[in-house]
């Protein structure tokens, strides 16, 4: 075959896979609902010159590319189309610097986001984005969806941290953005511009990040509520008295069941919702202290706050289980990410139950409450067509509620094909006019991840 | 004339003014060396409407359009073309939402600065980005340029903070981006886009920016150097071991001299450098004496700690007062803003002071020395020609040796017509051709801003 024999010129045969056993393990991301096509074949590079060579080949040939991390994203952002190259930036996991006076590291795109953040920390650094999946994910992955996580309330999210790309164009030219410094305004940001653009506009082929200090250890409470209404109520208190928690989440009681019958942890099984709130300030325990006594005022029936960072981490552990624990409910889970003002968080999670039980479904909400972000998982029964059907209607039922409360339909899971139709409602006309001109600009051909994000 | 009688149809006569004695004030911002047109006409619009009612009518009939907030640029990126319109958008100065559970504002261009700081503490809360012209400067303006000032270290810049815009295309269509949410993915960061833009794709008509809790007061310190090296050594050291001051600002002797001479500040006028540092944080003191060792261990001479934060506002006072106390060396001034890896910078002044020395000119330094970010400023006789290609000469290559360090020509004040062929060569010519492929997007016929950055 023409694209095989002219891919192997510049690549060596191991970066080569074609069997279609091998290759059909690339298909998909972790998404439900997604549809996948099959690739013609995967290629595993390892230098910038042979993503290059890629690309090169992709616009001779005109053969679409599926630029991949880990594939642990949870909306088919990542999915192979039929006949298309994947393009597995795995391999690419170099970290080649990390610089503390400057406070910056310098990566490959495949470095898996838990090993650049062990490898800061030996600096006495920390690269803050925790997505759940970091023990999985990639750096790549993470700028292709500006992804989130636990530690977003105080820290920012993924896009906050990206100072520059090397970044290789659709015709194989290599483009550099941004910058090494801790400032700059020379031009247009078009770093930001490929953060989260979900592998649409170029193949991300190195990236230098910002790092911060590492903070002390934090410390968590957890707090009981008779109603989420009531813990989103402590939420707005919180985050409207200026503390600056390095954690606040919220599960409810769906959640909460999932992960005791799973994981047998001990939680509060009877309560309607559990807050999580966590400092890595000074003196954590004065900070959960206020923390808690908002929560009693809030209504909480229990504020038990962790006295080591050991018994938080089991906390917070209890927390990161929640998807998994979800997926044990029924044969398969939608994941939605909604994210509202938090002022509308309360009305965001009532919304949500009130469209479980119109479907007669389970749904289960673990929230990144203090930025309003949350996770309702729609859990059914993928063999039942109409159960099936049912999820699929709550699940873009849940994403018009988050729209009409000034929400957005995703706070860090990305649009993928999952939410391509939604996209297009959140972003009105106009805007969808200005993302198929910026898309036009860089991928004229459109041959980058076609049929994704809008 | 056919433009200002189709201007009258939706605006009301004060908004426009067409006397050349009062239109020539709007020609330019406060940069020097800048060429600045003769505007056909000033607008100045109270309403979204009367703004898309101007770009419609500068797209009907060809006619440029150049934005303007406070012209307290210093790049030209506000100054008037022939024929254009002057857009100011000073009117539009409304604070429209001030909401604490949520940390945002909602604000219309022409706010100035210091009116929404003011404005957003009497609510606990806290704007950050703060220029030095903050009494001035507009909310526009400062997107428009990415601005950034004293507190940036600690921070970040008016990037950071801008969380959705409505912008007004050149079509007179408008377009919302963004979002009022803490976090959200949905397509491309078109918002990033604009900020930072000067003027050239879109005109903002309204910003939702994101508030922080406001900190403590900050407590400052003063310390002396024998050389400017020593002081970078010290800033090396101070963000190394992970500090995090809300301030870290280096004077140079020029500097000193300059502010003492103008306002008798008491300045110790004998030193090579001085670094003023701050922190907001529970224990300033704890971290001022910290810093202090670490000043004293690089070599200061003299460790002076504020005691109160009266005392501290005096130093501060004299860093903000630089720029205007080198305007009084010489008859006239050009400050430049390269900013380099903050590991660069002792390289970065020297190599500065021996320029100055090569062509035979006062050159005075402040840097916002914990981003690297400095402002050689070119002290200089207009009226001297042979001074005035040299002070042109040196300032280029004050870029050029920016750039060979590693940095950026400009960390903070924009490219303007000031830097056009410097972003050139930053960018290089393929994020050039991107550049241009983006601004042909939003401005098709290139009447936003034409001739400026690139
Ligand atoms: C259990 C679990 C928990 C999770 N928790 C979180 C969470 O807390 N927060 C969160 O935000 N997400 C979470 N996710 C989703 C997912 O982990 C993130 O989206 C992650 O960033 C994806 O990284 P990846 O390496 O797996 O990328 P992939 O899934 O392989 O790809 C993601 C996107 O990036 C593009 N891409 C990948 N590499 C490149 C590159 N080098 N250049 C250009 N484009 C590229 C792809 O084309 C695709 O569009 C979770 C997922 C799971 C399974
Ligand atoms: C004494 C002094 C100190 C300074 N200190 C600092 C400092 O510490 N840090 C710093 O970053 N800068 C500093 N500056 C530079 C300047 O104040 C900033 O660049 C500021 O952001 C400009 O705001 P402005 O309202 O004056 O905008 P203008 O100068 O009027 O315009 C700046 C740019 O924004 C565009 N623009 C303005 N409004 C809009 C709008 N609504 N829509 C689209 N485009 C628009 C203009 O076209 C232009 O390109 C200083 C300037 C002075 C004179």
């Amino acid at each position: 075959m023409d694209l095989i024999a002219r891919l192997r010129d510049a690549l060596p045969a191991e970066a080569i896979l074609t069997d279609p056993d091998v290759t059909g393990a690339y298909a998909h991301d972790m998404a439900s609902f997604c549809e996948a096509g099959t690739p013609a074949v995967v290629v595993l590079p390892r230098t910038v010159e042979q993503v290059q060579h890629v690309m090169r080949t992709a616009t001779a040939l005109r053969v679409p590319v599926v630029p991949q991390g880990a594939r642990t994203g949870l909306s088919g952002a990542a999915n192979a189309s039929d006949g298309c190259i994947v393009l597995s930036l795995v391999k690419m996991d170099r970290i080649i610097e990390i610089n503390p006076v400057d406070r910056i590291a310098v990566v490959e795109p495949g470095v898996v986001n838990a090993a650049l953040s062990r490898a800061v920390n030996e600096h006495g650094l920390y690269y803050p984005p925790d997505p759940s999946s970091w023990e999985e994910c990639s750096i790549g992955g993470n700028i292709g969806t500006a992804s989130g996580g636990l530690c977003c309330v105080k820290y920012g999210v993924t896009a906050e941290y990206v100072l520059g790309l090397d970044v290789v164009l659709a015709d194989g030219r290599l483009l550099t953005t941004g910058r090494r410094t801790a400032k700059g305004v020379a031009g247009y940001d078009l770093t930001r511009l490929f953060v989260g653009s979900e592998g649409s506009l170029g193949i991300v082929v190195r990236a230098v990040l910002a790092l911060r200090p590492e903070p002390p250890q934090q410390l968590a409470l957890a707090a009981e509520f008779p109603s989420t209404a009531a813990a989103c109520d402590a939420v707005c208190e919180i985050m409207a008295r200026g503390h600056a928690p390095s954690l606040l989440e919220l599960m409810d009681r769906t959640s909460i069941r999932a992960v005791n019958a799973m994981a047998q942890m001990g939680l509060p099984d009877s309560t309607e919702a559990l807050l999580l709130a966590a400092f890595d300030t000074p003196e954590p325990a004065a900070d959960l202290a206020a923390v808690g006594a908002l929560c009693e005022a809030a209504g909480a029936t229990e504020v038990v706050p962790a006295e080591t960072p050991a018994e938080s981490d089991l906390l917070l552990q209890a927390r990161r289980l929640t998807l998994t624990a979800l997926e044990r409910v029924k044969s398969a889970t939608m994941i939605d990410d909604v994210c509202v003002p938090r002022s509308k968080l309360a009305a965001m999670l009532d919304g949500t139950a009130a469209i479980a039980e119109k479907y007669g479904l389970t749904i289960g909400v673990c929230a990144h409450a203090g930025d309003g972000n949350t996770h309702p998982t729609v859990c059914f029964d993928a063999n039942d067509p109409d159960e099936s059907r049912r999820a699929r209607e709550s699940f873009d039922e849940i994403m018009a509620l988050g729209l009409e409360l000034g929400g957005t339909i995703t706070g860090e899971h990305g649009v993928g094909v999952l939410k391509k139709e939604w996209l297009a409602r959140e972003l009105g006309p106009v805007g969808l006019e200005m993302h198929r001109g910026i898309k036009a600009v860089f991928d004229p051909l459109g041959l980058l991840n076609p049929g994704k994000v809008f």
